[in-house]
């Protein structure tokens, strides 16, 4: 997890925030409506009005009209730009169990630029699979195939133990960044992005919402 | 997702960094450290200091000592007490895909109260699998099972085409929050708590940091 300040101001979590403005946003394309407000924006992402406008503010030079809102096909191609949805990363995931193979499966992840070209096991019977059409090597070539494919973002889906010795090897292999699911923290050196993924998270969150409703 | 502040000040941001600090805690314990730093934390977890201090103050009564800092173990304490580890939540998840399977199999949700008690899916060759140790059920008998055992929290890991439908059932059978894993906004009636999961939302943090960094 990483929530320091990123380039130009703009928070972590703003930009976590990003994606759920973005596939609002889309649900209003090829619709009659063309302008919406920061407090529609509000109301609909359960968000508070003042932090929709300060994020948009710091992602969009569009400024809102005042009763006509924000341009909806101008605010969708700025987020766009914003989080790199023209950027091309290519990914690789090591760990091709349940989670790994819902990744692999997953259709989400081109409209932000990453492209997951190939996946890592050390199974015998996961290797040779194809998995919603990308292939599982084994884990032992790993190193051979980013010689011959640079691939800039690796993804880490094996169990806790496995993790930092799979994290070790992605390093070496010259990966810019890592995304970790693996429960676990992992020792990077300087220089290489981890991004840490906690599933369980949200529930946190459900946890207090539940503890004051009833 | 909602970021709105949620009882006692505390932002749904806060509740969301609460499951790193206390896994980064836990892997302290049985060693000889028994008191933590803020700095050292947010070294650590490559947060902000004075944020770190801001949630830990929140949700603990215990102050920082000058120069020794937090004591590990209290610590630790407060936190599972205030993020409801000591809740017991029955859950039902319906969408026995990869990802269904995957949460299914992930053994972190009991520290966090939550216990999955069965899935469900309309699949024929998912039903009567077990998964986990969590039965398959059709999702026709999914009122029935919720009659016969109360459940708090649905999840939903099925196609986005059909989360509406899944979460309208869901609601007919009486949960108090759903888990949106579908990337498609639900409509809920008022008082049904829902916490939507985008898997991709990290994507942008990571396409920042390479952007800053290559």
């Amino acid at each position: 997890m990483s929530d320091k300040n990123l380039p130009n101001q703009v928070s972590a979590n703003t930009l976590r925030r990003l994606p759920y403005y973005l596939s609002y946003l889309k649900t209003l394309k090829n619709t009659d409506v063309s302008y919406i407000s920061a407090p529609v924006i509000a109301s609909e992402l359960d968000l508070n009005e003042v932090q929709v406008r300060k994020d948009l503010a710091a992602i969009s030079s569009v400024a809102g009209k005042p009763k006509k809102g924000f341009e909806i096909d101008v605010l969708i191609n700025d987020i766009q730009a914003y989080i790199g949805c023209d950027v091309n990363n290519c990914g690789i995931l090591v760990g091709a169990g349940h989670l790994g193979r819902a990744l692999l499966a997953y259709s989400g992840f081109e409209a932000y630029g990453l492209n997951i070209i190939a996946a890592f096991d050390s199974n015998p019977a996961a290797v040779g699979k194809d998995i919603a059409g990308k292939s599982v090597y084994h884990t032992d070539a790993l190193l051979d195939f980013c010689k011959k494919t640079p691939v800039t973002i690796g993804i880490i889906t094996v169990p806790a133990e496995d993790a930092q010795e799979i994290c070790d090897l992605l390093i070496k292999a010259n990966v810019k960044a890592i995304w970790n699911f693996a429960p676990v923290k992992l020792c990077t050196p300087d220089g290489v992005i981890i991004q840490n993924e906690n599933i369980a998270a949200s529930l946190t969150i459900i946890n207090k919402k539940l503890a004051e409703q009833f």
